[in-house]
């Protein structure tokens, strides 16, 4: 049985601090339109993709804030982003975007949607759980700030795994699957979105295959050359750029292993106001571990794989059987306690 | 303050089937005595070092199976190991040692202890928990069993972090911290040890560093040309090493990132009984995921680094401050339940 979906990650460069949302859309659907001529049927936008990564910023109005985030109800009917999503729909592309989400009571998330072409609608919605960063601005008005625990709250929808349907055309379905039949691997693809610092937390990563998912995707901002500013070490920006890569591709081939999925990241990056840098290195890992796809500019580019995902039951079935091989009562800590607490000084 | 330490992976090459303890055992102290001269102050041997390893063989005569096996309380006084503890104290090195152990109700665990030189005796015992495999042989003959779950218990101990005491000469001690002092991260190392698989399931690293841990420790004994036996597939020797490898080494660099702590792994390697096949490349890494020392061959060898416990600061302070930046209302299902529980079919 065929599970081959054909799936990308939409890198997307430099986007300045005076850019219009409306022009950073139209660069979003260029990519897009790529992606459909390449018969692409699911596209991964970066993590706040609509403007630059405003956190690095302090931001003391209100109203300045506001801007850097989506208002409505319906992130498909917000009027600077809507023509992005009616092109999904009219090229039948499944995107995954990310976006900065004011709620109506006031309350800010780091969100992805994940919105369905067949389906003509948002399907998920992930608000990110693992926010780094400070509340507070640094005291040195030259450091660059990242204030995500500021502007956000850490996401309150959980980890939340989903079919996606119309991608995968054998698919069983509830009405069609005989009675008793196990339809594990057999269904719409299972999927779930991290976004950014999550993909460093294996706790996410477990969530979603707990759930069977079989793609994990995510969209990420990380400091490249400014990373020295925010860690407080003074690496040489070659050297700062290539620690971020490694930890940032070291987490996404490992945790994929570890749980037997694929993964898709993308990338906001390129030099942002032509001085705050932020890493490419978008790509496409397999259930092994491996990089299947990744870009190789520091821009806006369309990383592409074409993906089978009964590649993932081999790690399932075997090594990473939760049911056989997981031992829940020794786990009991990752739920109880928050922080560290060290053993007793004899 | 200084809390660098020189520590030490010995690998130990095949081990045939009809090796006794006391040469292996020889062996061992052999390696024991080269880290002694290099000021080694803790060696790491791998995991069940006393012999070939046994659960690739289905062994049908329970006194046959004994023979593998330590069977009193105290694996410091069994016959043909006492000698290594005697040679480890008297130079005053710690070692962490692999081995089969039988309780006196007959229970089989696949085991570790760590013997602390400055207290004359094990501080620390641990019990493997995920134990790969099957209960049941192959029905093909040819095949190669792995019956790690046919004779051994899953580990009944949890993962429990300790303090190793003598290594670090100015850690602060119970008696000699002020009142209200924080000695988070000043008094004696705080180490837990897995066993083999362990390595491949986050939770277990976790686990030890939520009780602050800075220094993993595990040996293992992995297929690497045979892998194709035990997983069905068909990989050329070669593509089998250097997948297994490229595994062990993965899971190794990013759980010892993503929980900002030291690791040492050791290897029971090369080719037993001139057929089995085990890889090498034990390694010493950092908690930023790099390798620091590893070994060069697939025999004994002993691979020495000196590291720096505080190095763990960065990353226990920063980015992986569990207290600021774990979400555990988020992780429930990762005690909940054991298995994979998939969204309903649509």
């Amino acid at each position: 049985m065929s599970r081959k979906i054909s799936v990308a990650a939409a890198q997307v460069g430099a986007i300045n601090l005076n850019a219009s949302k409306k022009e950073t859309v139209q660069r979003l659907i260029k990519l897009l339109h790529e992606a459909a001529e390449k018969k692409v049927q699911l596209v991964v936008f970066p993590e706040c993709t609509l403007t630059t990564f405003f956190p690095r910023h302090f931001i003391q109005s209100q109203e300045d804030l506001d801007h850097y985030f989506e208002h409505g109800e319906d992130i498909t009917q917000s009027a600077d982003v809507k023509p992005l999503f009616d092109e999904a729909k009219a090229h039948g592309v499944d995107i995954v975007l990310g976006y900065a989400e004011r709620t109506p009571d006031g309350t800010g998330y780091n969100t992805s949607v994940y919105f369905s072409a067949s389906q003509g609608k948002v399907i998920s919605k992930y608000r990110k759980v693992h926010l780094p960063g400070r509340v507070e601005p640094f005291e040195d008005p030259n450091a660059t700030n990242q204030l995500e625990k500021r502007y956000f709250k850490p996401g309150d929808l959980g980890f939340k795994a989903f079919r996606a349907p119309g991608l995968v055309p054998d698919a069983a379905k509830k009405s069609t699957a005989k009675e008793g039949e196990n339809t594990a691997g057999k269904g719409d693809p299972i999927m779930g979105m991290l976004i950014c610092n999550d993909r460093r937390w294996p706790e996410a990563w477990r969530v979603y295959t707990l759930q069977g998912a079989e793609l994990l995707m995510f969209g990420y901002n990380t400091g490249g050359h400014m990373s020295h500013l925010w860690g407080g070490t003074s690496l040489p920006p070659e050297q700062a750029e290539k620690k971020a890569l490694f930890h940032s591709r070291l987490v996404q081939q490992a945790n994929s292993y570890m749980n037997a999925c694929f993964s898709i990241s993308s990338a906001r990056c390129g030099m942002d106001d032509g001085k705050y840098h932020l890493i490419g290195g978008s790509s496409i890992v397999s259930p092994e571990g491996h990089v299947v796809a990744e870009a190789r500019t520091n821009g806006d580019e369309l990383v592409v794989a074409e993906i089978d995902l009964s590649e993932c039951r081999r790690g399932k079935e075997r090594t990473f059987d939760y049911a056989r091989h997981r031992r829940i009562e020794t786990y009991s800590l990752i739920t109880q306690q928050t922080g560290v607490v060290e053993p007793e000084l004899l």
